[in-house]
């Protein structure tokens, strides 16, 4: 399998690129709007063709590149049918694997983040999107977040994967780009080890963030397979220009 | 290919169990004395036979499985040629590879914790023994450790990789199991980024890490392809006892 790992750095995002050698189609998973030239570029560098982008929820803190690619690149949408996205080709269930030539995506419901939220197991590589990050997780206080749901779906279904399986996040903001499942039983600080329900409940409770920069504008855009804000461009700039002064500060 | 990371906690080494679907032989790469028993039932529940063992280099923390292997299970022994172990079946070289069933190894020479230390490259994984740890590397220090030779090892030979190489290390202390290519090059506090020889070299020479517990035992009996010294189980008693004491305190 070819694989590339690719990181867009304004949202800290990874895309991930899955190539089948043998029939040289191509799935993209979470692919990012401001990076569809990135994505195109490395795709035809290697000679394949994009059968599908695969997202794992919708997401708050960028918009989806689905679109986007359906109309330069032909590829047909995939993403969780519980979401209910009038503009998917293709609703993803889990027990139905998504199979693009000899890449085979079992797909794992594991809400909690978002509530339609699924990871991605292809061989010994799960994308877990944001239900689980290295040491960390995805936020559980918005689109119908749920602590209890997300322990579960980590401590139940992710970590009784294979103790080798790699787990491949969709975002980072460490430059860490790789784990393991015994890595995050071991030692994840939210979820790993001895971490009781409790526990999580009582840390995912007080992180105390900031209400995402972006979801206001993402969300929607998202649940149209990936539409832009007009307003993105003057949005970007003031992001860059808040980023910048506070990496600064 | 059928592949087992294995964790020892006294020594926190990683050996690592490649094993071939087709054939059914394996090759285990640095085992460690204590854990002979783990890796023997692992490869008879997995149905493997062992052809190899393979050790990156000569250690100073802990003793080789390779004889007491070959004793139980019949492998042959894989060892850097130019450390010229009398005890050898095969001495490893730079540009011909180990092939094990449908494994092939590609030794990569990385000198600069030891002057005899080897990567192995199979597929997309890299087998970095103490050359190049998660976010560190090997000391240089003793046994003609080199941190000019180390620097050049890991910034030409090993960066030089693909980024989406996954790098597993010999040794962990944080419980981390795997790492990338990307990775490394990017946040390696020693190596990664734009560190210079002559940063890499002063950090180097300011670690005023002791005098290693088991250099004096592990190296002569690791020249023998893994004899313990007499003294082994006062030493072992003796290590756990500073080791719990030291994490008590």
């Amino acid at each position: 399998m070819i694989f590339r790992q690719l990181f867009e750095p304004l949202s800290s995002t990874y895309t991930y690129l899955l190539g089948c050698e043998e029939t040289s189609l191509a799935v993209l998973i979470d692919p990012v709007i401001v990076a569809v030239e990135r994505d195109l570029a490395e795709i035809t560098r290697l000679g394949l063709t994009l059968a599908y982008t695969l997202d794992t929820h919708i997401h708050a803190d960028h918009i989806t590149a689905a679109l986007e690619l359906k109309k330069q690149a032909g590829s047909k949408i995939a993403a969780p049918a519980c979401d209910r996205l009038p503009c998917a080709d293709l609703g993803i269930e889990e027990g139905r694997p998504l199979t693009v030539g000899g890449i085979v995506l079992h797909p794992l419901h594991t809400p909690g983040h978002t509530d339609g939220h699924f990871a991605y197991l292809a061989g010994d590589r799960v994308f877990t999107g944001d239900a689980l990050l290295i040491d960390g997780c995805g936020r559980t206080d918005f689109q119908n977040g749920d602590a209890d749901a997300l322990y579960k779906s980590v401590r139940e279904k992710l970590f009784s994967l294979a103790d080798d399986v790699l787990v491949y996040p969709a975002h980072d903001y460490k430059n860490r780009r790789v784990s393991s499942i015994a890595q995050e039983k071991k030692r994840n600080p939210r979820l790993g080890g001895k971490r009781t329900l409790e526990q999580f409940k009582n840390i995912m409770a007080n992180l105390n963030l900031p209400y995402p920069t972006f979801i206001d504008y993402a969300v929607p855009g998202n649940r149209q397979c990936g539409v832009c804000p007009c307003e993105l461009p003057a949005l970007l700039e003031k992001y860059c220009r808040h980023m910048t002064e506070s990496r600064q500060g």
